[in-house]
């Protein structure tokens, strides 16, 4: 059986980090509806932010997007953010909202507007730079809507020699992360759908490229523990964008629409060194808040994961290997089963009381007043936004 | 073998409305991508609607969408379209884009919502009484985002008593066409997800009320062809929402991911008596073009639509029948593929030409010069869109 | 919160049917993979299913299948069954297997193909008459696997005449259970692929015609407990044949797949009546056992339920209902998560020692010596499987 | 424009596989319908292979499996199909129908039962060096159904082992293929479900391991010609297994679900140099035809293909490419679908008959008297199927 002790300082030492962008208004192509006391600037987002971590204690970092985020001075953002407690995440570039990106970004027929795009993404490595941030990660929109639209490998090659002036950017402690997603905004096809696609281009650019696998990003039936375990026996995963969903991708909160799906990825990051510090998997969330309350939404992600955690470590590898040796398939379910049943949330409590933090991280935030005084000071100016 | 004769006469008098909305500028939740020469009034939406009419010879109704084509005066809005060689079509409703739609229109657990909501669609019949539409259109964007949010079975006898109140005022000739949807913008359950919960709802109203399939709007791997040929078998076939997909609903042009898909579905309708004039089927275009030249893709559209049902009429159903009595499974398959595979253009070609019709309908379009006024003529103003 | 002594009482009359066939041999088209100590005839499948009853308190009917079961004295096997401690439950039919239904059974093209099927199940209510078994479960293995292949309307109308003729047989007290699927072995269409064609077969038929929910039988991302949900309200939900997937249909355990799917299921089955006597909901399991231990596979599926049910059970809904009036996303989703999370176990293990069973059916299994007893005994003869 | 001549050239040197297997009989886990004069010995598989291949002209190899079509004298064999006309192919390997690979074979946890497997993938390769065969296709039934159930990247690691042991053996001419399969046997993971794992497990053999595509083997939603494009471009495209299905992995004609589809993989073929020789692309059929005519459906199948490469080839791809470099989305897209549009069959019936054949392959075989001939003579014996 897992030590107790043993499993709580590896929930103890567990880091989430949280999107700048999952504070703003977001919305589906139909209506944004817009809340109250949401964030105007990259400065209130980090306030946010600073409260999940202040009440769960496990999400001091937090993910940029630029140009969503963009400030005059990185380093003074930096600084701010340590102030309150959090500190400067992943950068992630945005190369899909600009006229330009109507028919591709680093993949785009046009050599000019391929430019622009690796341009902005040589940006964000300097802002990287100014930030201390470890890790560039690139979600492409990049794809085709129709069949003929475009060259599938011509595509790819583009793809390859972009990926490549970045890499060649990167300082020795960066890296890039390459994201991959099935479908959405090209509905015929992605240029990155896949991890094998993500896979291939990684292999080729060298060991700082890794693979982001965002759980929402494929065909329906993907076994995604396989992909999580595969990546971490080839050294190429890079980091998680956690979310759920129940049909195609749509950004609710990780965990809520398949909690043991979760549990069986958090399971092989356990089982296969994943959340060993030097094995470096970034554990992000990327999610939309499109109807619940943002901030409360987020510390229940969080919260979400970490229960998943426990539940991974509260595994019985020992009894575990012993069942698979023997070919006893009921009883080798039954010990991953056992850990998945068991109500991990009075541990959680208890190491929450251990860390000086209240039991309820929800009930906590609540009870704070933060909501309502940013709801009362957040008036006037333009609240953030995925266009903001 | 079928008479060409009389396949011919069943095409000449086949009818596609267009929708005003695909006119407009569109997108994804990422980026809307705008377009020069876009319509910024009902009455542009009407004169590109005309030219694809003029072009095609086969697409005469334009759908309005309430209230992105509001106006002061329907029946000066009909008589424009009529000097223009159109007519006004069904009427779209729409109770997702204002705020207190947050967590649904007529299914929502607050009456007063509902009532706004019962409102709208009441105005709606006004407007159709104005404009001399046969048919109210609904898609309803209600459901929840995750599992307790509401109440299923609460919010199915709201759903129930609100189409009743809708059902009504309708007058002897027009009809409530019931819309499903599996998904999005609600990403948990959606009320009427599926064509049994359309068919169950609509069976309680009355005959008036019948299902409108959208082919976008279904699971991976259902069979669409069936559940047309159920609904003309129940008489409960309101009409189509053409559109195609690769993956989730993306209102890619019809025809354009799975031609075979929609022969299948016309040669269903032919053969149930779906192009029967008595049987109202109204045959619809719902689609986007997000990314190509908005007039041509309707065109095309409404040519991919035309070319399937020829098609479609040219099965051989005496030799079909005979196969399939017969249990020989090879033979009637090749029946079916003998019509697929034909090449129908030049019959459709010939037929635009016994009508006075350029037999290229996309050329004789961009020789029309139409879309270079249009882009010199529509500059300022607000382009017309999903929320303009 | 939910009185537990209450709760208690609804898992203490819970009855859960499994099936004679998951006693037996099964496999793919691949491969059968045969274990020891199989079942050769029916009455040992009973003695097995009497032991997974001995040890969960909650499983006293077993279903029977047609001819795989096929006794000459049904009135023996009742008394064999009870002398045991068992009943005999739900009959069901096998249209499938004989080589005259290659295109159909009881909608084949010929109508003596047809006639010989209606007779198969016509013989099934005999047979219901001397077990006194209340329901006839229809699972028909008709369709199609091409294009063309047959008349999908046409196929319609014959089994609409089919199932009547059935249906006129049964006694007042007897129910015809109309099973759907999406797909297999027919691969183009099935002539019952979703609720919507079950139900409205059903609705025509009459009020003890019924709608059973296969769990593995869904599209991907088919909401099934909305499905559960609505037949309820309607009063057409006949039962359930409980077993789980990750891709398409393969008779998992129940609740191995999505443990969190079957909870939601059950939620809405004891939010909407669906536990209550006079449902007359059926609950049974309809699994494979192919590579793990059968009986004790059997026990683990039964008390899944147990779990999921115990969990359903334990939903606030008093706090559920409040939040969903006021609208909060986070609550409302907090309180049905809040069940789920539940570690059920020890309330089950209670429960059974107050029932003088051993708190641990798979363990009080494995050590009653069954297992070697039978490897040892049922030796020769030839093993029960599908087409045994 | 293509040249017409070029494209005839080009459909004249076309190869396309038949499997062995497709001869016998076949069918579901439900019910396997025999059928009358299927073939009792691989010699009796050639005769029809060889009829196949005298009615279309194109099909002169036959793939093999191994132990269905063991022979004591391979040489024998091939001198067999060599007097008929055709020739020994791709040598199939089964490591699914024996007892011990109830839990895998080369990913088994057990070494002697992977060194079992092993051994008869060498096996094979004997098999192939007197056969003159160049490829050996792998597809593996191994994986797991639970959670838990076993080590996911144990397996991976077991997996490289085997595999490289096989590769060590090959010949310098010969070629190890790995075929990736979503699901099934095995419901939970299989070893190798991916294009992407496939080839990472080839990249880290060498050169002569390749991937097949089998086109029934994916999630649905997967855009498969996007996977041959990208292999393609990596040269890692060993073959095809072709066959088509509308659900889950059903074995139907292929063209026969989606004929768009296989034109679109013929496309990027075609676009990327796969038809070329040197490229060693094996063009195979993997086909069960369960309820049809087995030769005819083979002749179908073939004819599918030929057409779907003669669509392929008429593209305009300067046409195409100007319309891309353009951004002219629905140009581009109407280059494509004017070729696919085409009725190509009147240039197939010319090629035909230049080449001295029937023009209509299906019309001929019924004409032959070899359906009549084999139902009178194969009498007797036992027929071949799956396990025969």
């Amino acid at each position: 059986m897992p030590d107790i002790a043993a499993v709580k300082a590896a929930l103890a030492s567990q880091r989430i980090e949280t999107p700048s962008w999952g504070y703003g208004n977001s919305g589906t192509r139909f209506k944004v509806f817009a809340q109250a006391g949401v964030p105007r600037t990259a400065q209130e987002k980090l306030d946010d932010a600073a409260k999940v971590h202040e009440f769960t204690g496990i999400a001091p970092k937090v993910a940029l997007h630029i140009p969503w985020d963009t400030v005059d001075d990185y380093a003074a953002l930096a600084a701010y953010a340590k102030e309150r407690g959090v500190e400067l995440g992943t950068v992630n570039s945005n190369t899909f909202q600009d006229d330009d990106y109507k028919f591709g970004s680093v993949c785009h027929p046009d050599p000019k507007v391929r430019r622009k795009a690796v341009g902005h993404l040589l940006d964000c490595v300097d802002i990287m730079d100014a930030t201390g941030s470890r890790d560039l990660k690139l979600w492409l929109a990049d794809g085709t809507n129709y069949p003929g639209q475009d060259d599938i490998v011509a595509r790819q090659d583009r793809l390859a020699e972009s990926l490549a002036a970045v890499y060649e950017r990167l300082g020795d402690d960066q890296r890039l992360l390459l994201e991959y997603k099935l479908f959405e905004p090209a509905f015929y096809t992605t240029d990155v759908p896949d991890w094998g696609t993500s896979y291939m281009q990684c292999m080729k650019l060298g060991e700082r490229a890794q693979v982001v696998v965002d759980t929402g990003h494929h065909a329906p039936g993907t076994n995604i523990e396989f992909i999580v375990a595969l990546l971490l026996r080839e050294g190429k995963l890079g980091g998680f964008d956690f979310n759920s969903r129940f049909y195609a991708d749509d950004d609710l909160m990780v965990g809520s629409a398949d909690p043991f799906q979760l549990f069986r990825i958090l399971h092989e990051v356990a089982g296969n060194g994943g959340f060993d510090a030097e094995t470096n998997v970034a554990f992000m969330l990327d999610q939309c808040h499109n109807i619940e309350a943002k901030i409360p939404a987020v510390i229940r992600s969080v919260m979400n994961v970490q229960e998943a955690t426990a539940k991974a470590l509260l595994v019985d590898r020992d009894a575990l290997a012993a069942a698979q040796r023997e070919g006893d398939v009921l009883t080798a379910n039954a010990v991953l089963m056992d850990a998945y049943n068991t109500d991990v949330r009075p541990l959680l409590r208890e190491l929450r009381e251990e860390q000086g933090l209240n039991p309820d991280p929800v009930a906590a935030y609540h009870a704070s007043g933060w909501q309502e005084r940013i709801v009362a000071e957040r008036v006037g100016g333009e609240q953030a936004g995925w266009g903001a």
